[in-house]
């Protein structure tokens, strides 16, 4: 991927492209950040015109940050640590990730109380005006470069920058969905974030679905609302695909796997709908004996904000689940469900290659590229099983079998679908899918929204 | 109140406007139908060119139907009591209620499994179809009828009867809120359901919120959506306030209550929001130790949907967070929180007069009417504390301190501002309010919704 950002980019976002360890010898390592977003994002970052601002997570993130940073590409903010548990494990998780994906049951949770206010005054505002402090003093070093925040932690960063530095180009990428009613949050708080969001010349968003609902909920003034769905690496993945980590994992799968494998690959987040995903293989398992010991469903979940309650029951109701299945269904040389509750990306993508049937039914997501990365070096014409409610949807569902997250028979007749799909038809809709993804890759998406930024800049400030 | 509905008209609800029991003597009685849309209604039930098509509720009103009925305007459905269940507790409460008021938590709940699959059909589909059946045969009678649906029961009826009478002149009112996202149902039944909604000439709910939001939804093709807040019958509750039963209460209350009275009415109703209004007093409490022992909180929660899991679970938490109150405040003589867990309108009305605060925090209420009867026949210039979900608060806002649901500590504020509130600004907000009732009571809204009848009945069939 080349990155064309000739106007310098300022990138900020809460986790950063490189996060720093000790080896075993006590040298600093860099390793590559996690999560979808820096791995889009790495080659804009091995851009010679971008800066990074993130905030410094291990604690070798904090050593660098005192020397005054390792990598001039790279501002590393090393928060109080109250403020920034404030912000992230209260306020950013689980309240916003659970606003946004519809997750809270109203009747009982959230509770906006005492300590949920302190958490918002003194950890998310603060923690967004460090973030703002450190894009205005970049911003002093260049001034015509373009800033680009990321996702719901920095909500309130852009009107801090703007309220200094009125002429700067801002935009904003929101990765998660956005939900039509916000009113779980106090009337302020919302105004706040909305207002922080509108301080942006672009917002952007994946899908239609999400920039629909942002515009429903009132004026969005001079601000260009866009959606560019993300997308991923393509080189990267084929080189991974046949990389020697992969193939070893793939070499174990092959040995060991049933007849049709059903994959789904996800942190162990509630938003994800493992649980739901299970029930419905359940569902199908009753339903049709006669693929008892020819399938089994392959859970890949990389454990998830283990420090926060909500998180810490859902991956046990996860294990739970999965274990009353194969208590129940299964048999000497068949485990109905294979559960493995690891990170572990080159497993992933071993399995990427082997599945039959990928099933993603999370309850809301604003993309899942999983739905992207594993057809495009799936090897066996595997089907898609796509949550109606997933970003992704908007793009692929022509060539994937659509689900409602929440219809567990709905589920189990896809799967069963999925399963004895003829031949040809399978090769065409993954065809179409991998086609597709080599097309829409996410040198596209940043070359789309980079022309954004030019297209506000010259409407504005021309 | 006059009903001025000339053109005869169909009213249709789950319940109607009675209910039949033996008394002791085993003698048949009537008894008036609970819940706030037969109060509404109840004018115009009286009216002689009113027909009222409802379920059969009890088993007299069985008796009844089967007999024939035993009052010419009302016809008692008796519908197969597997799928009444079905239809009633399975999908109308608590499936549509909880998605309407936004009270699932859904990372969990819920399971759109086979049971509820065959609820659907077998349930919700069958009882509308019953009661479209019925609507047909009385459309046989007056062919000039307007049928009026009402309620989230019904949603499917308006449909079966378009499909059977083309040119019948169809009109539903929705009671509850309207969410912006429906995706929590299967496609089909979303569908079904807005199909149905829409096979109305009128479609009407108590806010512009609402009715915003179902127009946001997709194409509302020649139905008219409008919105009227429904409101009650002030000569009626002028009347019960004076009756024996309220002022024998009200001498009770008055022998008996604190300086300043907080006071709660409600169903224990999840989205009514009992819990957090509890916590949020108890915070109040907590910072204000100058008003211990001078004010309580009065609650009157009438038992609600005991059948429903969901319900028996909220009621268990309303009663143990309003005991762990009483056990962390309470003194000699002093109750912080009076819980009486009851039906006893009577005693509502008499509390309505006394108390100083009115807490309505509702999750989300279509209207809550609660908000307009008690400040109608409060004798104290009581505040009036409203949740900003409430349909109530986009006609009562300006006069009433309003609140977010979910924010405690905000109403344990509001609580603090309406006790210490000076006897002018109480008065005239009461004034206001009391005003704005007395001029928008029950027969305008009925008014209105006839004259939007006429005028569609007009476009349409000219």
């Amino acid at each position: 991927m080349t990155a064309r950002a000739t106007r310098p980019l300022i990138v900020v976002s809460n986790r950063g492209p490189v996060t720093y360890e000790r080896d075993e010898n006590g040298v600093r390592v860099a390793r590559r950040g996690g999560g979808g977003l820096a791995t889009a994002l790495r080659g804009v970052a091995d851009s010679a015109n971008v800066t990074w601002i993130a905030s410094a997570i291990s604690d070798e993130d904090r050593e660098v940050a005192a020397e005054g940073g390792a990598d001039s590409r790279v501002v590393l903010l090393a928060h109080d640590p109250a403020a920034y548990e404030q912000y992230y494990n209260v306020i950013a998780n689980p309240l916003l990730w659970f606003i946004q994906h519809s997750l809270w049951g109203l009747a009982t949770r959230p509770d906006i109380d005492p300590p949920v206010h302190r958490a918002w005054a003194d950890g998310s505002v603060r923690v967004n005006r460090a973030f703002a402090d450190a894009v205005v003093a970049k911003l002093d070093d260049s001034p015509s470069a373009a800033v680009f925040f990321h996702d719901y932690h920095l909500y309130l960063a852009p009107r801090f920058v703007r309220e200094a530095r009125p002429d700067a180009l801002l935009a904003h990428f929101v990765h998660t969905p956005w939900p039509a009613d916000w009113s779980v949050l106090p009337p302020a708080w919302r105004h706040a974030i909305r207002d922080g969001v509108l301080a942006n010349d672009v917002v952007a968003f994946h899908t239609r679905r999400w920039a629909d609902a942002f515009c429903a909920g009132g004026e969005t003034g001079s601000t260009l609302v866009t959606h560019h769905p993300i997308s991923i690496d393509v080189a990267e993945f084929d080189g991974l695909s046949n990389s020697p980590p992969v193939l070893e994992r793939e070499a174990e799968l092959i040995a060991s796997r049933p007849e049709k494998l059903i994959l789904r690959v996800d942190r162990t987040d509630p938003s994800k709908n493992a649980v739901r995903g299970f029930r419905a293989f359940g569902l199908f398992l009753q339903d049709h004996p006669e693929w008892h010991g020819r399938v089994s469903m392959l859970a890949l979940l990389d454990p998830s904000r283990q420090s926060i309650p909500e998180y810490v029951e859902y991956l046990a109701a996860v294990e739970r689940t999965a274990g009353e299945l194969n208590s129940r269904f299964g048999q000497s040389g068949w485990l109905p469900v294979d559960l493995r509750v690891a990170d572990d990306f080159h497993r992933s993508v071993a399995a990427y290659k082997q599945y039959d049937v990928l099933l993603v039914n999370a309850v809301y997501d604003g993309l899942n590229l999983v739905a992207k990365e594993a057809p495009l070096v799936n090897a066996r014409a595997g089907v898609l099983v796509l949550s109606e409610n997933a970003g992704a949807h908007e793009e692929l569902a022509e060539w994937a079998i659509s689900i409602n997250p929440f219809d567990i028979a709905g589920q189990a007749e896809a799967l069963y679908r999925a399963l004895t799909m003829d031949e040809a038809e399978r090769s065409a809709r993954a065809t179409a899918i991998r086609d597709h993804v080599r097309a829409h890759d996410v040198s596209a998406w940043l070359a789309a929204l980079l022309a954004d930024f030019e297209r506000v800049s010259r409407n504005v400030r021309s």
